[in-house]
């Protein structure tokens, strides 16, 4: 996470809150001067690395380049040194002062989020990392209640789910979540949450015979 | 100019003695603290801004981001601001540690140079200046000298020709620079130099001559 104003910023504060899971690591930049392989430790660790950051002139603030050029050396993160980073996922949660839908082609910003994160994309090219698609928070001090209620879901689901866009791994990750909300949940919430898992359960037992049951009639045709 | 080690940089220091022209100001980033108002009077003095840089992880390196960072700020840099940037050109000169032509899709670096520079183009967008096409330093150490020398004069032609990529300015740019070696140079050398700028000068009149009649040409077809 680099901000160069980490603690002024309320979007900043409000992710992590939300970022406290027991696998997850938020670890803010707050200085220039780098213990190189302490950080070059924490991203061994990780399967995941998430570059957050608000956008700043198209690309990530001063303070994260910096990490990015001590802690990436040559040595330490290509393939053909250590490897330490091949398989790895990198990710980006880039938050925007300008509306997430000026950023197209013809739009007043008149280029993609994809375009202008490229460098990121050409990055974990050259590592051998797969790259997530950029996870956009949109003018967070601009959001609804029921925006940003749904932004934390999807921003816990960026950092926690095991494969993104998989509808699977979607589903099985609400009910963990659902399961661990209920067990501390209070008396009168938890009959309400435990009859919304038995429902999203029920849902995923359906979808997978539909699944069992295509699979079958295209192993009939192929035969 | 922005490096980290720029005294060490043999490919800087090059650059930094073919760019002594009386228009051209070469001005190091050697820290981190600025002193933002001298930065942007400098800004402002400029017609061509030509950013230069080592390619760190398909960007700018964090030194020359940060100046980006503090010294383009919205009240100084935005047109509907200050508008000091308005009409001005904004310009890349990128070096390279891996070969140019493994910028491109389905090369060792998959992105060609122009994706990766689309932050900076992007910015020029939005500060409504004009962008030029990056100016690449392709492995300046494995140069042959024959190449260096090309290199240099099309560097100072990046830094001072009035408008890039037009012919005649290219011509009057080359007259304009013979001109001066002519009046700098030794006796004996001074005679081979006139030849050839009077070579240059025929061509460019059998040239404006050739366009005179394409044009009485044009408009008499037009009539």
């Amino acid at each position: 996470m680099g901000h160069p104003q980490i603690e002024d910023s309320s979007t900043q504060q409000f992710l992590k809150e939300v970022a406290d899971f027991p696998n997850v690591t938020w670890h803010a930049l707050t200085t220039f001067d780098l213990t190189v392989t302490d950080e070059q430790k924490l991203v061994e660790t990780a399967d995941r690395i998430v570059l957050q950051f608000p956008l700043y002139w198209y690309s990530a603030p001063a303070i994260l380049k910096n990490w990015l050029d001590q802690v990436f050396t040559r040595r330490f993160a290509y393939p053909d040194a250590m490897g330490s980073l091949v398989g790895k996922e990198l990710g980006i949660a880039v938050s925007l002062g300008s509306p997430a839908k000026n950023f197209a082609a013809g739009a007043s910003e008149n280029y993609s989020l994809s375009q202008i994160m490229t460098p990121f994309q050409a990055l974990a090219h050259k590592l051998q990392m797969s790259f997530l698609p950029t996870f956009v928070i949109d003018q967070f001090g601009y959001q609804s209640d029921d925006m940003k209620a749904r932004l934390l879901i999807n921003y816990q689901r960026y950092l926690t789910q095991k494969r993104l866009g998989h509808f699977d791994d979607q589903t099985n990750w609400l009910i963990d979540r659902l399961t661990t909300l209920i067990a501390s949940a209070p008396e009168e919430k938890r009959q309400q949450l435990s009859l919304i898992l038995e429902q999203i359960q029920n849902n995923q037992s359906t979808l997978e015979d539909l699944q069992m049951n295509l699979k079958m009639i295209q192993d009939m045709e192929e035969s």
